[in-house]
C-alpha cells in the first residue's frame, strides 16, 4: 500500500487530517457572503478550483470553464480521462517540491477551512437507497417478521433498491425538523396525524454516478461510472414507514431529509482500499457477479450529541459489512433500460457489523425501543430526541494517512407546532 | 359550462379537435433539423411560443426569456399570476376578431402541427407514482390476495405512492424496449435474468408541479401549485415486479419507460370540468379532506395496434373514477416537510372503472393472463406482445367543443439479444 505523499501545506502531512494530498477530494464553499465556489480540502485549507480554472492555472476543459458553477456536476460530464489528468495535475502542484511560484499561486486561490461555509457538493438528479447490508436487514428482518423468515426471499439474489427523493438531500450542518405523518400505532384504532415519535437514522454510503449511460450496463461498467463516495445519513420515520410501507414501499418516512457529507471522495483516493464483498450464500447471476474487489474498507462511526452534552459514541462499523458493492447496484439499477445520469446518488443501505455495538440505526441499537440505550451522560434513548446531534465519521486508514470525508452532521430540531 | 371559444383559425372551431381555443396546451417541438422550440397547440396548427416571445409580441416576462429553453419549467416558475395573464392575453391573440395585423403575426409565428416533431414539454424533476384508483387496487388486490383482503389496511386513509424514475420518462411516440430483469416465476427453483414476459402498461394521468413548496402544504396550496395535467402510461414489468417489490415496492419493473402525452393541458383549460372524488368510505383525515372539487371528468380510452394490424379499443374509463385526487397526492406528499419543485410529475394510478371493460391495465383486462383479450382481429393478448402499439387517449367534453391531450403512443420493440 502507497504511504503518505507529502505537501508543502503542512497541516496535509499529520497523520490524523482527513485530508491529506491523497486524498483531495471535491466539494462547495463560501465565505462570507461570497458566491459558492468549487474548492478542494486540502489539510485544514480549502483550495478554489474555481478561482485556479478562472486564473488559467488549473483548467478541465481548456475551452470551457465547468468549474463556475455551485456544483462538480459539470466536471464530471467531462468524464473518466479527464477526471484522472485534473487529479494528476492538483496532486503535482500540491505535492512537496512544487516550486515557489506555484505555491504562491495556490496559496492566493485557497482559504483556510475554518473560515467556510460548506455547500451541497453535487446537484443530486435523482436519489436511490438501497438495503444491501445483511446484518442491518437480518435485524429489522428478525425484528418484523422473526428470525425464521428474517430475509426476504429476494435478498440474497437481488440488490433490493427504491427510489428516494432527490429533493431532500441536504448537506452536513442542515438542522432537520421532525417530520408529521400520518401514524396507526399498535394502541390506535384508527389512524391519526401528528410528529414522528420514533425517528432514526441509517448509517450509509452515498456512491455518485459521474458517467451517465443509457441501457444495461455490466458491473465493471458501472465501477467505472462511479465518480465518489460520500457519507449518507438516511433520517427515517419508523412509525410512519410502518403504517405506510406496504404494499409500495417506504414514502414519507424517508422524504423528510438525507443528510451527506461535504466532501466528494472520489474513486481514485479510495483505490488503495478496495476489498472484496464476503462469500456468497447463494451464487449470483452472473449479471452480478463482481470481476474484482469492489467495495471499500472504511472505518464508521456514529455519535450521539445530546442538546448542551457531550457526545456517546452508538455504533462502530465498516463499509466492508455490506453484501452488494455499490457497482453491483448500479449495475442491477440498469438492468430494465433505466437511463442513470450524472449526479445520481445511490444509499449503500445501512451498513451494520455483526455485534451489538456495530448496528448502523437505532431500531437496531436499541432492538426496537425495547432496549434502549445508555449514553455516557445516562441519560438512555430508544430513538432520537429533540436538540440530539447525529454525527457520522467514516475514513480509510492508510500507512500514515488516512482518506476521511469530513463529518456528516445533523440536529433534529422540534416539529413544527 | 361555457361554450367554444371562437377562434379566427378555423380548424379549431371543429367540435372534434382536441384544441379549440378554449384549450390552449403548451408543448414543444421542432421542424426538420431546427431547434427545440415551445409551441401552444391551436386547432391543427402550433403556434412558436418561443418566436412570439423573442419577436415582442407576447412576453411571459418582460425583463428575460424565459421560453428559449426546449421546456416549459422556466415559464412555470413565474407563477399562477403569470399563467394567468399570459393565457389571457394568448387567448386574445387568437380569438375572432382579433386585427388582422395580430392575425398575420401569429401565422408567421406558427407552423403546421403536420410538420412538427413533438418533444419532452417539461423537463421532468422527479416522478412519484401513486396507487389511487379503487377499482384498479380492488382488482390487483383480488388477484393476489383474495377478495377478502383486496384493498391493504391503510388504503382508505393514505394515497399510497412511490418514487419513480423521472431519467425514465418520455414523450409520446418513443419506442419501448421490453425489458430484461432478474425473475423467478412459479415454475423456477432458482432466479433466472431475461425478458419480461409479462410487460404491461398502465393508464394514467400526470399531474405536473408549477409552483415549489419547502414544507407541509394543504390541499387547497396543492391543487393551487399544479400547472397542468398529462396522459401518463407507466409501462410495468409484471414478472420483475412480482419477484423484487417485496418489501420496499416495485422497482426495475417501473423504470424502462414511463410515456406522456405531449402536451400539457392546463387546469386553467380543465377548470370547468370540475368534479368531486367519490364518496369517502372512511372519513379521511382533515389534512386530506378537499374544500372542493378537485378532481375532473375526463373520458380515457385504451386502443391496441397490433404491428401491421388495426386498433382495437380494449379500455374506456374516466379520470373521475379516481379515489384521490392529484391536490390530495401532492399535499400528503408534503406532510413529511418533503420539499417539491417546478417540473415534479405525479402519476394518478391506474385508473380502472367498475366494469370489466373500464380496466386500465392488462393485468386487470386478462385477469392475470387467465382471461385473455380477444381484438378485433382475432387475435387474443394477455400483455404486450412485441410491435404491439398502445394508445391512451383522453378528452374532457364541453358543449360544442373539447379538452383534448392528444394521444399518447408508444410502441413495444424487442428485448435486446
Amino acid at each position: 500500500m502507497t504511504g503518505l505523499k507529502p505537501s508543502w501545506i503542512d497541516s496535509a502531512n499529520a497523520p490524523d487530517t482527513d485530508f491529506p494530498l491523497n486524498n483531495l477530494p471535491y466539494g462547495v464553499f463560501s465565505v462570507d457572503d461570497g458566491d459558492l465556489r468549487c474548492g478542494v480540502a486540502i489539510g485544514d485549507r480549502i483550495v478554489d478550483a474555481t478561482g485556479l480554472e478562472a486564473a488559467g492555472i488549473l483548467r478541465a476543459d481548456p475551452e470551457a470553464d465547468v468549474l463556475d458553477a455551485p456544483w462538480w456536476n459539470d466536471f464530471m460530464e467531462l468524464g473518466p480521462k479527464v477526471w484522472a489528468d485534473y487529479r494528476a495535475r492538483l496532486t503535482a502542484l500540491l505535492s512537496d517540491g512544487a516550486d515557489e511560484q506555484t505555491q504562491e499561486a495556490v496559496i492566493t486561490h485557497s482559504v483556510p477551512m475554518a473560515q467556510a461555509t460548506l455547500h451541497m457538493p453535487f446537484r443530486v438528479s435523482e436519489y436511490t437507497d438501497f438495503y444491501a447490508g445483511r446484518h442491518h436487514a437480518t435485524n429489522v428482518g428478525t425484528m418484523f417478521r422473526g428470525a425464521e423468515n428474517a430475509l426476504p426471499p429476494n435478498w440474497l439474489h437481488i440488490p433490493i433498491g427504491y427510489n428516494g427523493r432527490a429533493s431532500s438531500v441536504v448537506v452536513s450542518g442542515t438542522d432537520v425538523t421532525r417530520p408529521h405523518g400520518q401514524l396507526k400505532g399498535p394502541n390506535d384504532t384508527v389512524p391519526r396525524f401528528g410528529p414522528s415519535a420514533r425517528f432514526d437514522i441509517e448509517l450509509e454510503m452515498g456512491a455518485i454516478v459521474g458517467t451517465a449511460s443509457d441501457g444495461p450496463i455490466s458491473v465493471a461498467e458501472a465501477y467505472d461510472n462511479i465518480f465518489g463516495y460520500v457519507l449518507l445519513n438516511d433520517w427515517s420515520a419508523r412509525d410512519i414507514q410502518a403504517w405506510e410501507y406496504q404494499p409500495l414501499g417506504p414514502f414519507q418516512a424517508k422524504a423528510t431529509a438525507t443528510t451527506i457529507s461535504p466532501w466528494i471522495v472520489t474513486a481514485a483516493a479510495l483505490e488503495p482500499f478496495r476489498t472484496s464483498t464476503p462469500e456468497r450464500e447463494k451464487d449470483l447471476l452472473p449479471y452480478l457477479q463482481e470481476p474484482g474487489p469492489m467495495l471499500y474498507d472504511i472505518a464508521l462511526d456514529v455519535g450521539l450529541t445530546p442538546a448542551g452534552g457531550d457526545e456517546t459514541v452508538i455504533a462502530r462499523t465498516n463499509y466492508n459489512e455490506m453484501y452488494y458493492s455499490a457497482a453491483q447496484q448500479l449495475a442491477h439499477h440498469t438492468t430494465c433500460g433505466c437511463p442513470m445520469r450524472v449526479g445520481d446518488l445511490l444509499g449503500s443501505g445501512t451498513i451494520s457489523g455483526p455485534e451489538k455495538d456495530m448496528r448502523g440505526s437505532l431500531l437496531e441499537l436499541s432492538w426496537g425501543g425495547k432496549e434502549p440505550l445508555t449514553l455516557d451522560s445516562g441519560e438512555t434513548r430508544s430513538f432520537i430526541e429533540d436538540g440530539d446531534t447525529l454525527a457520522l465519521r467514516g475514513a480509510a486508514q492508510g500507512d500514515g494517512f488516512r482518506i476521511g470525508f469530513g463529518p456528516c452532521l445533523g440536529t433534529v430540531t422540534p416539529a413544527r407546532s
